[in-house]
């Protein structure tokens, strides 16, 4: 139960450090820290409240400030890193990969920026300005720049004593890059090919060609679905004229897999996904609010539906107590289609070629389910309050309103891609605002004409 | 601009392809789907409506099948095998991966999976079988056997030679495992020290240490959080005696990471995560039906609770008009605090330690935001209805609901998770429930009291 041990370990070093800082044994906590590995000091801070995590960032050697700094959420990191000396800071960026340091400078104020650059060595800061130029959500600003090239005309016997004289290779580094006199990209040779070829063979005539180098400016979720649907490890990355400007490796990718997917998931609740759990209470409710504000409006759009009805609620008043049935019914359904379809196209799943498909497949699932809960509801409602007709116009709203919930989740989400809003944030919210002025409009519509 | 231009083909293709198809010109669909990677037929698969995926699969070359197969989302997969004919079947999963021709059989009925088994030579059958005997989300279920072992006490020397006899590697091969003579796993080599170090040195001189090897019963979700930490590309799987018993590689790592995320995401829409998107509508309705009969006990609730004031409403009908917003806003502030907390719990910052920090600041949140909505939609409905005492009393329902939802966010996904029942797929609807049944309540309520 290797594994198992270390999860459980992992959770008990939490407790064991929390009850330690409450208790002041910070020498204690300080040599715990010494003896764990970045990327657990990371999950740590993470999963520390605000108090606590500034003291831990104390206690920890800052030695392992640049690769603890790597592995953090954005949100956790901003916070440490606006709390840095400029000159600790550029110490920290020596341990850091090259697109992390760029991430963490375009977070500071711009003369805290400058300064950090100006402290850090001509190389580096010549890597970490390349990156800058490049937009965060590209090729261009998840790349390394840590590759190595090798020529096309030499053995692979060349090339093994070149790599045994150079020692270590960088992290996930799985093929060495051919370029030509230009430096061109023109192919690349994975290590397993040197190890399984013989030492007498021509780089040229062993490698792989280069036709999938990827471009520097292609968006970030385009570099994450052509790893995960080709399966690489890492892959260079060319400038227009085909030039080698970097790589990029599997490890930052399933970054940007694990952010788009919370993307989805947090934006549908109205969050943003950057948002650190212990977030500063005055900072997160600011946040939030605004997501609350756009349901205010929804909200009262429903309201003002009702508000026209208001001689028959007043005429009738078990008409008020079922109102909310129908509307909560075509919310629930609309927002399973809007799941879905936000899926496919996040997925690339759904085009021109296939959306007219997908809006009568969801129409006749809300027709099906329309069916079922209208003789359901309807039953219920006739039994209940004993009254025929009002559980026929309760059926006829709920059949009208799962209908309208299919087709609407299926052609808002398309639509508010079309306009370039993000559908995950915006679709549910607008979906709901529809389902529940149709559901109330019919329900009370119908009270109104057949039974006052 | 390569990979740009490579997203535009791929949307053309579909587009081209089903054009194709839909004119009957499949000898021209043939041709395209030949020039095709097998991912890229896959993912043309998925995006395709059902007619036309069974006649794309027709028209694909069976050499093909098992490498598609092994990237088709699981719905989609489950459906084109139940077409296949067991002999057909076998043939395919010679081009499989042992873990995903392991997760077909699984799926098929008991005799046909049998019959499939017989059909394959001897030591792909023991591989699967041993596959099978592993529960299907653990590191068993999702490891290959293709692993490549060596002796410690021989020189790197030795090992370059025996690999250049060898050949070709296992893909994502970037390591070695080194075992003793009982197979026992005693550390790996990577790769790229072989080809940094010396050829006279041992192996057991450079090789890292096994300590981190997954054991074989461990979860699949754990190993994915392994990786992800690790920035591991490969790692050796063992037994409980410490034998080598297979590896994991990334790729499948990235697939349980997407499915993982995008399983919060569906589940608190209420859908299936492997829903294929286009689905067959009797079959997606019933799935669908289940949550919405959850939905109608939820609705259910919130009218007992209007109906035990039914005499207030039928005095007053501006109470029923406004009687949906306090509801509306309490649940909206709520799944925010639920979207955060479950998102928390599946990257495991939190636990015991840290959850009272969390509903205290949660509890923070829905006060600030309670104060605000209460001082605006006060306003409004003062503004509206000309009433202050009615401002008054959905300001006061307004705060005690966003306090409850603050709350509530926090502790039903907790409880939840207590009590083994995924806070994903339970969470958004029992905080909903909480937060109709409170705001109705307490607005009802004081109306009752100070109105009537």
């Amino acid at each position: 139960m290797a594994e198992q041990i270390e999860f459980d370990q992992a959770h008990q070093t939490l407790q064991e450090v929390s009850e330690a800082l409450e208790n002041g044994r910070f020498v204690y906590v300080r040599r715990q820290l010494q003896d764990m590995e970045p990327e657990d000091i990371a999950h740590l801070l993470e999963a520390s409240p605000r108090k606590s995590r500034d003291v831990l960032w104390q206690l920890t050697d800052p030695e392992d400030y640049g690769e603890i700094l790597d592995e953090l959420n954005e949100d956790v990191k901003d916070n440490l890193v606006s709390k840095m000396a400029p000159e600790k800071l550029a110490e920290a960026t020596e341990g850091m990969d090259t697109d992390d340091v760029a991430y963490v400078l375009r977070s500071l104020p711009d003369d805290v920026s400058r300064e950090v650059l100006s402290q850090m060595d001509t190389a580096d800061r010549q890597r970490v300005e390349t990156a800058l130029s490049y937009p965060e959500d590209s090729a261009g600003g998840i790349m390394n720049t840590d590759v190595i090239t090798i020529r096309g005309d030499v053995d692979v016997d060349v090339v093994l004593r070149y790599l045994r004289m150079r020692g270590e290779l960088p992290e996930a580094t799985d093929a060495l890059y051919v370029i030509d006199e230009e430096s061109m990209l023109i192919g690349h040779l994975s290590l397993s090919t040197i190890l399984t070829t013989q030492p007498d063979v021509k780089v040229i005539d062993v490698m792989d060609d280069a036709d999938e180098a990827i471009h520097v400016e292609t968006s970030d979720s385009d570099v994450a679905s052509l790893f995960e649907r080709r399966d690489w490890v890492s892959a260079p990355v060319v400038d227009s004229d085909h030039h080698l400007v970097g790589r990029i490796t599997i490890d930052d990718v399933v970054d940007i897999i694990r952010e788009d997917a919370e993307h989805s998931m947090m934006s549908m609740a109205g969050m943003d996904d950057d948002e650190d759990t212990f977030a500063p209470v005055v900072k997160s409710a600011r946040r939030r609010s605004v997501w609350l504000g756009a349901n205010v409006l929804a909200a009262l759009a429903a309201a003002s539906v009702s508000n026209m009805f208001e001689a028959t609620l007043e005429q009738m008043a078990a008409i008020a107590v079922l109102m909310t049935i129908v509307p909560s019914m075509g919310g629930v359904a609309g927002n399973q289609t809007v799941a879905l379809v936000i899926r496919g196209l996040a997925l690339g799943h759904i085009g021109d070629s296939n959306k007219r498909e997908l809006l009568l497949k969801e129409a006749a699932i809300g027709f099906l389910n329309g069916i079922l809960w209208a003789l359901i509801i309807g039953g219920i409602v006739v039994a209940w309050k004993g009254n025929w007709m009002l559980g026929g116009i309760i059926s006829a709203a709920m059949l009208t309103n799962l209908l309208v919930a299919g087709i609407a989740g299926v052609t808002i989400p398309i639509f508010l891609k079309k306009l370039n809003i993000d559908p995950a944030l915006a679709g549910g919210m607008a979906l709901t605002t529809i389902t529940d002025v149709i559901g109330l409009s019919v329900f009370l519509g119908l009270a109104t004409v057949l039974l006052t």
